[in-house]
C-alpha cells in the first residue's frame, strides 16, 4: 500500500480520480490537526468543485467530517430533522417543527445565524423575548429524549471540520459544489443524531440553486448519501422566486409563523410547511402513507396542538410563551412606510437577494459577524408574483425606526425601481412545490 | 466596469472563463502584497491546472510575473538564452554557451540549484574551484554588455512572483501545467533581458514531460507566448530515456563538458549541444540559416575558440581556468567501483530519476535545500540504450569516498536490480533529437 500524502490526494483529484476512504480520512484529520495547510485544502476544494466526487466519496467525506466532532446517536426512528438551503422569508422551521412534534416526531434542530442577505433561524428564535439557544450539546441530547423538540445554535462540538472547510469555500468560490454542499449538510444532520432528514431545496432567482436540474442533482446526492448511512431522506424542491409567505424581518416572521399555526397564514408558506412536516411524520414511521401524515399535520393546526407545542418549546427554552397570543410582546418597529405601485399591471418578478440586503440595511441583518440585529424592522408583502396591482396601491409595508426616514425613502425607491418589476401583460402565479424526490 | 476581486477571478476560472489582463495583474499584485491569501492563490493554481489558460492569459501571466521584480532589457538582438526542462546528466549550458559566445551571441545565464534527483547548473559551475555565481544583477547586466557571457544563480530581484507561485505549485500538485510552466520559464527569461530563447524540452521516462504530445504542447505554448512579446523562440525536443552524455555528478560533468569542447565528447551530448548553440546563433541573427550556424558552431569547437571562451568565462568569474587542461584541479572522488553486468544482452532501459536519487544518496545532491554537495561523487556510464553488453563487463563506474564502501555496494545492487534493464533481444538505439518546433 502506498503511503498516504496530501500531494498524492491532490494529484489524484486533479486528474478526476476517486479518492479512497483512507485518503479522505487522512485529508480531514490532517486538516484538523494542522499538518495539512489551508493552501492545500483550498486547492483540493477547487479540484473537487471542478472534477466532482462520486457518491462513495461524498459519503466518505460526510463520514470524516461527521466524526471530526461529537456524533450524537438516538436509537429512535422518530428523530427526524429538516434542512433548508435557505431563502428570503424562509421561516418554515417554526411551523413544521411544532406540527411534527405534535404528531410524535422528535425534532433535533441545530440552526444557523444570518450573514449578508440571508436570515438566520437562531436569530429569528431570539426575536422571542427570553428565548435561549445556547443550551450546549448535552442539554440538547437530554431535551430530544425528554421533550422531543429543541432548537440550539451551531456549536463547535458538531462537525468542526465543516466550519473550517466552509470558511475556505467562502473565499475560494467553491460554495456551489454538490458534493461539498451534501457533505456539509449531512455531516451536521447525522452528527446531531437525525435518523431521517427532510430537505427543502429552494429553486429560483433568490436561491442557492438557480435551476431545477441543479436542485435535482443536489437532491439525488443527499438521498444517495443518506442511503449509505442507512438513513431516510426526502427532498422537496420549492420555489424561491419571491419571498416565502408575506413577512421578511425577525419579529414579523415569528408573528407570521404563529398566524400559520393558528390557520391564518399565507397560502404558500402554509402549504410548504404542512408538506415538509408531513414528510417528517411519514419518514419517522408514524404514519404508513404521506397522505395520512398530511391529514395528521393539518389536524394538529386545526385542533391547536401544534400551536401549543410551539408555546411549550418557547417556554422550555426560557422564552415568553405569551407571544403566541399577544404579538405586542414582540419588538416590531413602530413606523410603517407603504411602498406604492407607480403603475398598474401585474407583479412580474422580485429580486429576492436585494430584499435581504435591504432588510440588512435597515439593521435587520448582519453585514459582519459581530453586528447586532434589530428584530423589529422588515417588510410585509401584500402582493405575490402574478397578482394584479393598481397604481397607488401598496405592494409592501416597510417597518422601520423613526430615525430611519431618509434611509427608508431610499429603500422605497430601490423597491420601486430595482426590486419589483410590474408589467402590463398578465403573469402566471408561481407553483410553490416544484418537485418531490424520494429515491 | 465590475470591481476586481480574487473571488470573482476564482469564480471565472473555475468555470473555464478567460481572465482579463487586469484580473491577472490584480492577482499577481495582490499575491505579492499579501492581500490575496495563499489559500486563494492555491485554489486558482488548481483551477488553472485543470481548466488551462489561453495564449493571451499565459502571456498576461508571464507579463505580470516578469514585472513583479526587476526587468532587464538589452537593445541587442544577439542576447539569446537557452532553457532546459532538465534531466539526468543535462550539462549542455557549459558547452553551448561558450560555443554561442565564440560565435558572437551574448548569453545571459541565470541558473538554478539542484534539489532531490535533479542537478543544478549553478552547483555544477561551483564544482570549478573559485567559480563565483553570486555577482548580483547590476554586475550581471554589465558583463552581458562587456563580456557577452555570464552565469549567475537565481536572485529574488528577478520575477519574485515566480518563486512564490512555484513554492505553492510544489505542494499542491500543480507543477505539470503547461501555462504555469510557460509563465514560469518565460517570466524569468524575459526579465533577464533575453531577446531570443532556445528551449531544450526533454521527453522521456526521466523527464518532466513524459511524452511527445505533452512536450509539443509546451513548445507551442512557449513559442506563442514569446511571439506576444516580440521575442524569437525555438524549441528542440530531445530524448531523456537515459542520462545525457556519459557523466552524472558535478566534477565528472564539468570534465565531460570540457571534453566535448575539445571535440572528444559523447555523441548525443555533442550533437544536442551543437544544435542548441546553432539555434542560438541563428535566432541571434548572426547567420542567415541554421545550417550555416551549425557549421560555425562546429568550427568553434575545432579551432579551440569555444574552449577558450569557456576558460575566459571561468576566469572572469574568479574560477581556476587551468581546469580546462588539468582535470586534477577538480575534486573527483578517489574510489571507483564498477557496476558489472550480471548477464549478457542488450541495454533496454534505465530508470533515470533513480540515477539522480542514487547520486544524491552518495552526497552529490541535496535532499533538503540546506545540504552541502560533494562535487566529486557520481557515475560514468560506459553503455547506452541499445548497446550490446557481455556478462562481467562494466556498465557504469561509480565514484565514491573511501568511507562509503557499504553504501556503494547497496547502490551497485540498486543499479543491477532496479535501474538497468538488460534483455536478450536486440534493442534500438535512441534518437537524441526528437523534433524541432519553430512556429
Amino acid at each position: 500500500m502506498t503511503q498516504l500524502s496530501m500531494y498524492g490526494i491532490l494529484d489524484k483529484k486533479k486528474k478526476s480520480g476517486e479518492l479512497s476512504t483512507a485518503e479522505i480520512q487522512f485529508f480531514i484529520s490532517g486538516m484538523m490537526n494542522g499538518t495539512i495547510g489551508d493552501y492545500q485544502t483550498a486547492a483540493l476544494l477547487m479540484a473537487i468543485y471542478i472534477n466532482g466526487m462520486t457518491t462513495a466519496e461524498t459519503a466518505d467525506l460526510t463520514d470524516a467530517m461527521l466524526y471530526s466532532g461529537t456524533a450524537l446517536s438516538f436509537d429512535d426512528p422518530t428523530v427526524v430533522d429538516k434542512h433548508s438551503t435557505g431563502g428570503i422569508g424562509d421561516k418554515t422551521s417554526f411551523i413544521l417543527a411544532p406540527i411534527a412534534a405534535a404528531c410524535g416526531v422528535k425534532v433535533p434542530m441545530i440552526a444557523g445565524r444570518g450573514l449578508g442577505f440571508t436570515g438566520g433561524t437562531v436569530d429569528k428564535a431570539e426575536a422571542i423575548p427570553g428565548f435561549k439557544t445556547d443550551l450546549g450539546l448535552a442539554e440538547f441530547e437530554r431535551r430530544i429524549k425528554e421533550n422531543g423538540i429543541v432548537m440550539i445554535g451551531q456549536t463547535s462540538e458538531i462537525a468542526p471540520a465543516d466550519k473550517k472547510i466552509y470558511a475556505l469555500r467562502d473565499v475560494t468560490a467553491t460554495i456551489e459544489s454538490i458534493p461539498l454542499i451534501t457533505a456539509s449538510i449531512m455531516s451536521k444532520k447525522l452528527a446531531e443524531g437525525a435518523n431521517g432528514i427532510v430537505m427543502d431545496i429552494k429553486v429560483g432567482s433568490g436561491a442557492f440553486m438557480k435551476d431545477r436540474a441543479q436542485a435535482t442533482e443536489l437532491a439525488k446526492s443527499i438521498i444517495g448519501t443518506a442511503k449509505r448511512f442507512d438513513k431516510k431522506a426526502v427532498c422537496m424542491l420549492t420555489n424561491m422566486d419571491q419571498p416565502l409567505g408575506n413577512a421578511v424581518g425577525h419579529s414579523l416572521e415569528i408573528i407570521e409563523c404563529i398566524d400559520v399555526l393558528k390557520g391564518n397564514g399565507a397560502e404558500d408558506l402554509t402549504l410548504i410547511s404542512l408538506h415538509l412536516a408531513a414528510h417528517m411524520i411519514h419518514i419517522a414511521g408514524i404514519t404508513k402513507t404521506f397522505d395520512e401524515a398530511l391529514i395528521r399535520a393539518t389536524q394538529s393546526v386545526k385542533d391547536g396542538t401544534a400551536l401549543a407545542e410551539f408555546k411549550k418549546l418557547i417556554v422550555d427554552q426560557d422564552g415568553n410563551g405569551n407571544v403566541v397570543t399577544d404579538y405586542s410582546l414582540l419588538d416590531v418597529a413602530p413606523i410603517k412606510m407603504e411602498i406604492i405601485a407607480q403603475e398598474s399591471g401585474y407583479i412580474k418578478s422580485f429580486i429576492n437577494n436585494e430584499i435581504g440586503f435591504m432588510c440588512t440595511e435597515l439593521g435587520g441583518g448582519r453585514k459582519v459577524i459581530t453586528d447586532t440585529i434589530d428584530y423589529g424592522v422588515g417588510f410585509y408583502f401584500h402582493k405575490k408574483i402574478g397578482d394584479k396591482i393598481e397604481k397607488g396601491e401598496s405592494i409592501v409595508t416597510m417597518y422601520h425606526r423613526a430615525e430611519q426616514q431618509e434611509l427608508a425613502e431610499q429603500i422605497c425607491d430601490t423597491f420601486n425601481y430595482k426590486i419589483i418589476e410590474i408589467t402590463k401583460e398578465p403573469v402566471s402565479k408561481v407553483t410553490s412545490i416544484i418537485d418531490l424526490i424520494t429515491e
